[in-house]
Order: C-alpha cells, then sequence, then structure tokens
C-alpha cells in the first residue's frame, strides 16, 4: 500500500509549495468589521520626563473601582510628583507617588474590594485551546486573556505588560495609587492575587528597558535616579486631535480564531508545537491614525 | 457527623497556624548534597566594556558541537571584536560580531548539526508535575528545565535567560559565533527550532535593561552604540583565584522536589494557582565564594 500511495502521487502534478502562514497575515488578513476600537475613557495615556509616552489600556471589565480610581487621581493630578521608582528584572517596573501616604483626591475608595476575579456570568469566552497551569480553562474575552476558574469564575491572566495595583500584603491596601507592570517572563501567580487595571499597548519598552533597582526589592538605590512622571492623562480629555487612538481584534472573528490557531503552533518557525502559553498569544492591537 | 467532628475539633487545643512556606525556603533548607557545582569548563565569562560581567552556564547535555564551538571561539579570542548589536523588547538581546562573515578559528565546525533535541536515552527526568503546552511532559535533567517529546525525544526548553545559537532561516547555518539570550516572556516556540547551548546565571540585567534597537528587526539604528565586548573566557582557563564558581540544585535531590511543589503553587502569594509554567520554576542556582 506506502508504494501505491507513493506511484499514485508521483502520477499527480506536484503541488504548489503552501505558503507557511504566520499569526501576523492572519493578523493583516483582518475586515475592519473585526476590530473594535477601545473606548478613549479607557486610555491612559502617561507621559515621562525623557520624552517617551506610556500608553495604557484600562480594564473596567475586571476592576472597576480600581479603574475608577485610577481615572479620578489622573483627572486630579494627583500623580504630579510620581516617578518611576522600583525595577526589578525578569518582574516588574513600578511607580506612584513612592513615599507617601498622601491623602487621595475625593471619591477616591482607599479600600476598594479585591477584584481580583469576577463571574463568568455575562462574558462571551472564545477558548485558546492550550492547557494552561493556572486555570481549567485559557480563554479571550472583550480583548483580554483570561483563564476560567472552577465554580464559573474568571480572572484576567497576567501577561507581559499587565498593569497591576502594587500593595502590602493585605489584599485591599492598594487603592490604585502605585502601579506595577509586568517586564518578566512568569507572574501568572498573580492572576488571583492582585488586582488586574490594565495592560501597557504602546512605549512598553521605556519602562522595562530601565535600570534595574539595586536598593531593597529592587527599589532605586541612593545612587539612582527615579524617573519622573510630568502627567498622566485619560485620552477622553485630550483634545480631540491629540488622543492616541487603538482598536483590538475581537475575539469572536474569524480573524481572531485564524490568528489564535497560528499563533498557537508556529510553523512559520519551523516545527510547531502542540500547544502555546496563553501569554504567548496576545490578544492584537493596533493603532488607528490621530483623530483629524 | 459535621456536627460531631466540629466538636472533637474543638475540644482539641487549637493547632499553631502553619507557616506558608516559599520556594526559597525549599532551598535554604537543601543539604550541602543537594547541590551540584557546574563545572568551570561549562561557565563562560563574558566581559562588557562597561565593566559589567555576564555569567553563561553551557549546555553540552544538549548542543555538545555548538558548545565545543564556543570554547574554540572563545580560546581563540574570536569574540574581540564582538558587540552586543540586537535588543528587541519582549524576545531577545543578540551579540557576536554582527556584520561579518569572519574566518572561523581552526576547529569550529561550521555547520553543525540542528541539535534542538536528542533522545531520551541516558538521561533521569524528574517530571514537573504541571500541563505544559508545548510538550507532552515538562521535566528536569542535570540541573537543566527539559520538555518531553513524543518518541523518547527530549529538548531544552526556552526560559528567559536561555542562551541560542542565531541563525539565517536554513537551520544549519548557525556556528555559535552570533547569539542570543531571550529578555521576553515566551520564546518555547524556539525549542525545537534553534539550538539551545547555555543560560546566564548571572548579570541578565546587563542584557534585558539595554535600549532597545529601533532599525530593522531591533538592530541597532546609526545613532545608537552597540555595547563592546572586551573579553570572553572560560572559567576554567581563569587563574583559580579569579573564576566565579555557581552550583545548582539538583533535581533529584528531596529538596528540589519540595521547591518544584512549592513553587508551582504559591500559597506564600495568596491563592495558590493549580500548576505553573515550566519556565517560572527554574531550576535554582547559586554562586560560591571565589576559589582561595
Amino acid at each position: 500500500m506506502p508504494i501505491l500511495t507513493a506511484l499514485l502521487l508521483a502520477a499527480a502534478p506536484p503541488p504548489a509549495t503552501p505558503k507557511i502562514r504566520s499569526p501576523g497575515d492572519a493578523v493583516k488578513a483582518a475586515r475592519a468589521a473585526d476590530w473594535a476600537e477601545i473606548p478613549a475613557d479607557e486610555l491612559m495615556v502617561m507621559d515621562l520626563a525623557n520624552g517617551k509616552r506610556v500608553v495604557i489600556q484600562l480594564a473596567p471589565i475586571f476592576a472597576p473601582v480600581h479603574v475608577a480610581n485610577l481615572k479620578i487621581m489622573a483627572r486630579a493630578g494627583y500623580w504630579g510628583r510620581a516617578t518611576v521608582y522600583r525595577v526589578v528584572d525578569n518582574w516588574v517596573t513600578q511607580w506612584g507617588l513612592g513615599d507617601g501616604p498622601f491623602k487621595s483626591p475625593p471619591g477616591v475608595i482607599d479600600r476598594p474590594p479585591e477584584e481580583y476575579q469576577r463571574s463568568a456570568r455575562g462574558l462571551t469566552l472564545t477558548p485558546m485551546g492550550s492547557p494552561d497551569p493556572y486555570s481549567s480553562m485559557a480563554a479571550y474575552t472583550e480583548g483580554w486573556p483570561v483563564a476560567k476558574q472552577p465554580g464559573g469564575i474568571v480572572n484576567a491572566a497576567y501577561c507581559y505588560g499587565t498593569v497591576g495595583v502594587a500593595r502590602d500584603a493585605a489584599p485591599d491596601t492598594g487603592n490604585g495609587s502605585e502601579l506595577f507592570t509586568v517586564i518578566g517572563a512568569t507572574a501568572r501567580r498573580l492572576d488571583r492575587n492582585y488586582a488586574l487595571v490594565g495592560r501597557v499597548i504602546e512605549g512598553m519598552e521605556y519602562l522595562s528597558a530601565l535600570p534595574r533597582g539595586t536598593a531593597d526589592m529592587g527599589v532605586y538605590a541612593k545612587d539612582q535616579s527615579p524617573l519622573a512622571i510630568t502627567s498622566v492623562r485619560i485620552a477622553a480629555d485630550m483634545p480631540a486631535g491629540q488622543r492616541p487612538r487603538f482598536e483590538y481584534l475581537k475575539s469572536g472573528s474569524p480573524a481572531f480564531a485564524d490568528y489564535v490557531q497560528l499563533a498557537s503552533h508556529r510553523r512559520d518557525y519551523g516545527v510547531p508545537s502542540p500547544g502555546a502559553d496563553l501569554c504567548a498569544v496576545p490578544v492584537p492591537v493596533r493603532k488607528v491614525g490621530v483623530k483629524s
């Protein structure tokens, strides 16, 4: 039988070599309707003293009270004297007022609920398809990577660039005034323990490539200079012509399914893997033209 | 029955609150015999023009021909004009001679075998215990994180700090003269496609915190300065008193099993996860005193 099959195949014209498609090919092929714009009041724009800009997509779907706090703080100019003051290799970069406490602006809830996880009710989950050591199912919803836990509970996943709320040991001690982003490989143990308020979608390299802190816990030592933050704004409050705008690929679209499939088994790299980490298959985000 | 049990429990003295042990506690409790010294001829010491030092543990167990090449190159002073010239955020930092080709020193095999994977025969695998989307079993052997594939094949895993061989698209085009290390979150798709020659065990921050390259593919642009490498030596060739020395926790030791268990379900962080990424549970390595 193998010989016969070989002969039959040889008798047919050789097939054209199929192009090996990359995840980027799937993203490029997405239609305009497959993309959703991130609302301007869910974009936080952080300008640094070195002239660089970091844009953070906020996650009210997971941490509504914390995100409301962040907006109040931004609008009150609360971070006017804030700095990036802690950088730990393969772990996090952290910023805020640091040596506070300062009095929170009116309206801030200083002891918000934990908000590490939420009910899956009302969410449409698109399964990712690979086994996830941190949950019973890796999935996507509303443009975010999530993990489904037993009991109908869902938490957002801590991947590279995720923004979380720094706090003391007690779970309710972080109001959002001190934030961190993941600059390392493996932070998923934070999923069910630290409130996740967003992710960096532009300028990540201005937080990840900073010198590592040499004092305790990776805080900058006396001979290191914290990086000053010059302003933190919500994009909706900026003049329309200056607002940065971004879109994400909708989890339910055919292009997204195609992307996840290709990104989970990278044939374009050679031997494909049976699956992939949830964080290795991030939701595609793209910048759109500045509003005219 | 529940009521009776409760009464019985209440009648007994309250148990002492158990201390929540961290993975570090398991490492601290390891006996001297649980540690193995890395041979001095498997340590590559790379000194940078800014005075910083990077130490790489070599992996002859996985890529013997490539590692032999690296030793010949180091001993021949081949990297005398090499630089760190490419840095891609959330991906890799790369170094070497870059704009070669230069003639390889005598003894270098310019087209080594692929060496991306090897037979599991002769290896003792210590299972890691969590599901791995990239293989049929995550495990450890001889101090390295590995993935078992169907058919008795094992490959070393590309985690943060792993050192691999840069190459063109053809699988046999890298002899080791250009190397990269993983500075990002998710590089496991390289496991079965790029030769793995080692891992950074000291000075990783001097490669991960460099400015990202702004030219094509993250190469440094004309207005950026590549970081010069002043010397690359094998520790065994250094004067005994100057050799850096390191030990790793043996995979088969009880302390290692305890460590893996604690690191896979971080109760010290709060709610433990059902498992963990292989790369989230790295083999503990420690520096030992400079030889007198």
